[in-house]
């Protein structure tokens, strides 16, 4: 049936399709439906509580017996700059005006895989954790492979790649350039030379001997073939997702992925201090995409996030991260389970007709 | 043997492999080389006199029977601005002090496809004809067109592709974001939203009528063989011959080539005044990769050059385009003939492998 078996029998599933983890945009319920479609669901815990990451895992355990992927941001913390978030909110003063919100104070940021979460690894053994910004350090990370979890990073370049593999990653998710939501990067820092997924892939497989999953522009059975062709022993999928019940995101991200064009989406790190690729709106053709003012990840999205939510509730979503990546066209709007089979299904129509 | 007969038949060609014009990178030989082992060899004209491409395509003519492409720019001429371009000269002062080059006047830049190079192609009568920035006049095309040439345009987002399958071109090329060389953008004006051809490829083929063929990334068989299944009928492959004894590039060149790595090239608008994908080097680093202050294409150029033949001459490829797409590790060092089978073969053995 698959051509390449090897990350069906690395993860226990029945077709070489990873959801994509999402955060923000989903929680337990799209994972669910992926995994009992035989593709793999993902629960993002990037933006969770430990208390709202044991509540998901429970669910999912409870509602389904098949694998799932867990993801988590292995950023490094930045150091303290008091000046540079200074500047940011007051970059942002203006829009606070407008909208009538308050300046923020700042919380502490999203927390990278730490204790607390390696612990819930080790209670709940998912059968893949998926890490995003890098891996965590080896004593944490040892603990997840002795929980029992493959686990599995994105590269975007072949020397991310290759520094993956050295330490210890069952497969490497190759994130090209057409990827939605943040780019992976942890040893490059220039996006400007993002290599595509075409390019990146198949050098990718050929500098390392795990499993590469292919990952950005892909939406439909023909992407899912083509990733194969290249080398790719499966694909992770995201923003084909985003339109389906089970994801979580708002009528006016919803109404904007829907008209959305290829073209129309940049990277950009005005929403959380890091290049992620959107759709663009206000507050990318204002500030950025790339802005030298923003505070380090993921602080500047502590004084962004006000202005959002006041935003989104007047009906605009012109302060809203409207992540997408290059093929929103392939966004369908259909249970997440039956897009998994129906994305398996064209899969292996098209291998049969190309050959 | 191909499961896609469309461009085969359309060109009149033994393999769906076009090898992508690069001017100032070969001439006539690449071309038939390619062309005799049954791919599609292109000639450019872009950096050609007219007396100069008569030579060119008289020696194939004589070398060869099949089928080829002949190749032009269709730019606009940029609006005199005299103070713009005394701007940028005044720019790369500090260069010509450094390398002892005397200031530069300014000549006229490349002409686009004219009367001149259509009087050609209609004594000529090439097969093919392929445009980069869109179309010549109605006029010029109506006239090719009426020569027998099948006419084939560059598209880097759908809305191009649709344009120019509305001005009568016989397929499309889908130029993604990792393609080597001048972008081919003529619609478009921002580069930061340029899909790849992952994205790119599939979303055209399902916009348009005409036979796609997909190019940037592509150089091996795999790489094909995941075109074909994103449904593009044929490739456009570039990067992949700079190495062939065929290519004309300097030794320079060759040698960044060799080394280069798939996150080592930018889209830089220092060398000529548009957006083309090179490798990083001092010239990109220190003004650009995109720079406000570089002339109007083509005459940027024209401040440039004796940089470049200076420098190359003193063994540096400092101020040197070295146009190379995001798949420099696909570059091989035999002759282009060769090559053009051993990807044909490769991607036929990958199309058997996958299923």
């Amino acid at each position: 049936m698959w051509p390449d078996r090897r990350i069906l029998d690395l993860f226990g599933i029945e077709h070489p399709i990873l959801q994509a983890p999402m955060a923000g945009a989903q929680g337990s319920a799209l994972a669910i439906a992926v995994s009992d479609a035989g593709g793999l669901g993902s629960l993002p815990c990037a933006l969770l509580s430990g208390e709202q990451v044991r509540n998901e895992l429970q669910v999912i355990r409870q509602r389904t017996d098949k694998p799932f992927n867990v993801n988590f941001f292995c950023h490094q913390p930045p150091a303290a700059d008091a000046a540079r978030e200074a500047r940011w909110i007051e970059r942002l003063a203006a829009y606070r005006s407008e909208l009538g919100v308050d300046r923020p104070t700042v919380p502490g940021g999203r927390a990278p895989f730490n204790e607390e979460m390696c612990a819930l690894v080790e209670e709940f053994r998912p059968r893949v954790v998926s890490f995003h910004f890098g891996l965590p350090e080896k004593a944490l990370l040892d603990r997840v492979k002795r929980a029992g979890s493959r686990v599995i990073a994105s590269a975007t370049t072949v020397e991310e790649a290759r520094w993956l593999e050295a330490h210890g990653v069952d497969a490497v998710i190759a994130q090209g350039a057409e990827a939605g939501g943040h780019r992976g990067m942890f040893l490059s820092e220039d996006i400007a030379s993002q290599p595509g997924t075409f390019a990146l892939a198949p050098q990718v497989v050929d500098a390392v001997r795990v499993p590469v999953i292919a990952a950005g522009g892909i939406g439909d059975g023909r992407g899912i073939v083509a990733a194969l062709a290249l080398g790719a022993a499966g694909v992770q999928i995201g923003t084909a997702y985003l339109l389906t019940p089970e994801s979580t995101i708002s009528a006016i991200y919803r109404a904007a992925l829907k008209s959305a064009r290829e073209d129309q989406t940049v990277l950009t790190n005005v929403f959380t201090g890091r290049p992620a690729r959107g759709l663009v709106n206000r507050m990318i053709r204002e500030l950025g995409p790339i802005s030298g003012e923003a505070a380090a990840f993921p602080n500047a999205a502590n004084a962004t996030l006000p202005l959002r939510m006041k935003a989104e509730a007047a009906g605009s979503g012109d302060f809203t991260s409207l992540w997408s990546g290059q093929a929103p066209r392939f966004a369908r709007e259909m249970p997440a389970g039956e897009l998994t089979r129906e994305l398996a299904d064209a899969a292996l129509k098209r291998l049969r007709a190309i050959t």
